[in-house]
């Protein structure tokens, strides 16, 4: 782990890394620099906490120089050296030169690197050279590595780091080209795919590996294919690590470098490199969603919304303040547990897979923080985590057929109605803005879902980000939504509701028969329906249902969306929806509404 | 003002405009879909409110597309006429394809937007015609125009927008070939230079004007000289404009086009449309600072510090519980009145200006909220404005010689020491990160300072973006700093110290003299100052002195920076500075030494 990564001080960054797993960090200059511990006390604490210092970066602006420049960059140098001998560490990062760089030569930039590897070796010390992606003229692992083949020295080799080589589009296949033990070092950073200058992408937007849009695990895998056997750093500038807790951080980007090893050992042929790699236990991404659970000190303003929708009560809990409500396969568990002075909330999701021991077993090895519900004797165990905005995400064999067991222990319930909703179609779940990566990590490497789409839907408070995360062939979909950044002045923890919504057979006469029986959707205005009539050529008729109903509607390509929603109790509400063909979206067009809508509540 | 730069439902936007002072809006059809109110309602709130519907917004991918497709354009038209009818709104804004077109023809647009410049007639309403930056085919002005020009349609003219012409850097010389009754709608936008796709950088980044980097005023002028008299409408679209309160928002947005008036009216030759144009009254930058202001229940703490620093008590003020404290021109302000539960915090602060008639009147005209300070017979009178942040900005006639008259309200002080202190070097103001356009507006359009410097720096916890206004001749600086978004769950105004620097003439006898006097500086760590032998190559003992007198440095091809800090009171640490010839930073070099120690405090 590069210190850079993460917030605090030196100190604060090593304990981190050590209680994330890491065995050994790269130290960032600016991170020593305002360090109150000596050079001398950081190897020691370092050692204590069973971390190697694997590098010092960044030495800048090395090679490329004329004469008296480059005077100047070796009296720089040794000093440089002489600390990195008071710290113990044995190697330096030296990237191309971005502002002094005067000439446009390898033979001048070897010869400098050779002079540097000389001085370098008097101090037990290795030179790392790495092509930045915006180096003055060295902007390619290619050119890099050319250079130091030319430098022809013991004491110089190359650092490859994805990001400068994948946001530049480089090939790698000439990583092959280079002799393991040239690789001096390895960093690793994924990025989403931006179009904006790569200075800026690389200091504000990298992310851990598999979280963004590089293919890292091909990247790796080519490394790992010629014999490298050191260090994997992860060195990622992103504004939002830098500012979380530096534990939890450590934690996550410690995930992300097991999910990579994991898929790098799926995708590597069996004769190289494997004995280094093991793989994380299979398993499927989810195949439906087991139930989700509502939790609040009293339940009851969303029981009487289930009752007007047609769901079915199935009785208490033998030994919790539990309730069970179902229809078709979906089930809803509202709790009262532990819940004093909670409004309705969105506390768990359990999800079905195919081997609930894999899942367990992969949740171990990437060290996700666990969820506890205390089960008794002859009842179901719950195999839990808890996600990174909080909700405990369980997961269960899914039953062959029929109810899942765990069912029998609720007691006294009504006999099963037949009943419009057929299953669970989507959990939104919202997010702080700043664990929207972490969240995705936990969901993509934890249970194989992946991210299927992404959107920004306008609301009357500004605009939120949605990505949704799903499993083929449409069984989980959980859209993550990122409200705005907090404005100072409000209250801390202002979020967006959370909602569940329910696949409907025929949504119309589910809106009809629960209007029947006193509910009130969430109102949508004249306007939006006057619209759709423009935009669809839709029969009056056709958009008058619509309108009575409270329907949302959309369509493309694929198919058609109706639905409608409830109104919000506490943090929670619930949708209704109908898709119609091969519809895939979540009705952007119609959010913008809700949200306003709900605005006015 | 187009309703999407704000937020809020359709209702709470138009009265916020009509708030701030607008006198007409352009309708944004996703507000419209989402209210709950009627377009005959919408039509009779503006009317009530005195605000014009001046245009209904966008109607998107109408030409350029085969037959079948501009026949489903004509109905979809034709609804929309029939609403704008409602709406009693008589233009509408057409975007250049971006979706559907298939036909790259100027012959066929042209035909297209006079078939529906007819049926427009039919309704009363006219069609203003807009290159998207990023449209299909036409993506600049002058291919709009000639679009246009071949349709030959009284219903049919351009709409001009700065963002999608000057952030193609297209020429716009041409738009002086555009006559001034084709052009139906001006759009205007600033926006930072970024290297970025186009369509983020627009939907994301826009800013009003006067903000970013375009030059709005040379734009506006050349349509002012055609004799365009037409509305000039905001559109910015802005992620956190669209966060913040609208009222606030509005009026942000309302003093950006008086600016763009007054800047307007000052570059254009007399012949062409002045009398529509009102420069604001004349007034050079500030020259220097008056006074700065802590306020805090009790400011004893502060007070010794001064003591040790060197400061001169002048006394208390005859009709307050406030003390004056002096070091050269150097004149703090220690305010304990409307403090209780305060800790101290940069409540204040006083600027010297030329013409304190002309800055008073300004802020008339730019509906800046006034500050109100009591002031008795024979006190001298204060005039001041609520910067964005909070501080209170006063500004006052800079004294030909001397102190100021109001430090004579002072009383039972001691005589002034001679000091190390000069005066005030800079002022940093912690904004909120909402609030930092707004606050550059502030201080340009209210004072005439201008943008000298941004950068970024790191802290332990976070980027720390920081931009410098200042007044030419450097006789006020003020960096406002901006802390990283307050995470969920931390206390909500969590934010960065405040602090004053005072520029010396001679830094280590300063830290030298306070020393004695038992002051203890902010703790530089050892490894900051192995680092600066190595990168400035100093002598043994000049690194020493440094180090022993916990100075921070800086050098660059102009000068050098020496200065040390104090510990953190309350909100506010002091900053004491030497510039060495012709040094214009501010030490950001040590910034992140310093934000570290400060953390560890």
């Amino acid at each position: 782990m590069a210190t850079v990564c993460i917030s605090g001080t030196l100190a604060d960054k090593l304990h981190a890394c050590a209680d994330a797993g890491f065995d050994g960090v790269e130290i960032f200059e600016p991170d020593l620099l305002a360090a109150p511990e000596s050079p001398e006390e950081i190897a020691a604490l370092a050692g204590r906490l069973g971390l190697a210092l694997d590098l010092y970066q960044p030495m800048r602006d090395v090679e490329g120089v004329d004469e008296p420049a480059f005077a100047a960059v070796l009296r720089r140098a040794e000093a440089k050296f002489r600390l990195m001998n008071r710290l113990g560490i044995d190697l330096v990062l030296c990237c191309s030169n971005v502002a002094t760089a005067t000439i446009d030569d390898d033979a001048v930039s070897a010869a400098q690197l050779r002079r540097l590897g000389d001085l370098a070796r008097d101090y037990g010390i290795r030179i790392a050279f790495e092509a930045l992606a915006w180096g003055r003229f060295v902007d390619d692992y290619r050119r890099a590595w050319r250079i130091v083949e030319l430098a022809d020295h013991p004491a110089v080799g190359v650092c490859l780091d994805s990001f400068h080589i994948l946001s530049r589009g480089h090939d790698t296949s000439a990583i092959a080209d280079i002799p393991s033990e040239k690789i001096f070092f390895v960093q690793l950073a994924d990025a989403p795919r931006l179009s904006m200058d790569v200075l800026s992408w690389s200091r504000h937007h990298r992310l851990f590996p598999g979280e963004g849009d590089f293919d890292l695990v091909d990247f790796t895998a080519r490394i790992v294919s010629t014999g490298y056997t050191g260090p994997w750093s992860l060195e990622v500038f992103n504004d939002t690590f830098r500012q979380t807790d530096a534990r939890r951080t450590a934690r996550h980007a410690r995930r992300s470098l097991r999910w990579l090893e994991d898929a790098v050992s799926r995708v590597l042929p069996d004769a190289v490199g494997r004995d280094d790699l093991a793989m994380l236990p299979d398993s499927a991404a989810p195949s439906g969603v087991d139930f989700v659970e509502i939790k609040a000190e009293d339940t009851s303003a969303v029981e009487e919304l289930l009752g007007q929708l047609g769901f079915t009560s199935r009785g208490r809990h033998r030994t919790k303040p539990v309730t069970l409500w179902t229809a078709g396969n979906a089930r809803l568990v509202l709790n009262e547990q532990h819940a004093r002075g909670w409004e309705p909330r969105l506390a768990a999701v359990g999800l079905e897979v195919d081997d609930a021991e894999a899942v367990d077993l992969r949740m171990d090895e990437l060290h996700v923080p666990r969820a506890y519900r205390r089960t008794y004797a002859s009842e179901e165990r719950l195999d839990g985590a808890v996600a990174p905005d909080g909700t405990e995400v369980y997961w269960a064999q899914a039953a062959d057929e029929g109810e899942p067991a765990w069912v029998a222990e609720f007691e006294h319930g009504e006999p099963e109605r037949a009943s419009a909703v057929v299953g669970v179609d989507h959990v939104s779940l919202s997010q702080p803005w700043q664990a929207i990566e972490e969240a995705t990590l936990f969901y993509t490497a934890g249970f194989a879902l992946r991210v299927d789409s992404s959107t920004e839907v306008p609301g009357p408070q500004g605009l939120v980000a949605s990505r949704v995360l799903g499993a083929p062939g449409g069984g989980v979909r959980l859209p993550l939504n990122v409200a705005p950044p907090i404005l100072a002045g409000e209250r801390a923890g202002a979020a967006l509701p959370q909602h569940v919504a329910f696949a409907c057979s025929d949504v119309r006469a589910l809106a009809r028969s629960a209007r029947e029986r006193g509910f009130v959707p969430l109102a949508m205005p004249r306007n939006y329906y006057d619209d759709l009539a423009a935009r669809f050529e839709m029969t009056d008729a056709a958009v008058d249902e619509l309108r009575e109903l409270h329907l949302g509607y959309d369509r493309d390509h694929a198919g058609e969306y109706l639905h409608f929603y409830t109104r919000t109790i506490g943090e929670v509400f619930l949708e209704f929806v109908e898709r119609v063909d091969d519809y895939a979206g979540y009705g952007a067009g119609t959010a913008p509404v809700r949200l306003s809508a709900q605005g006015r509540r």
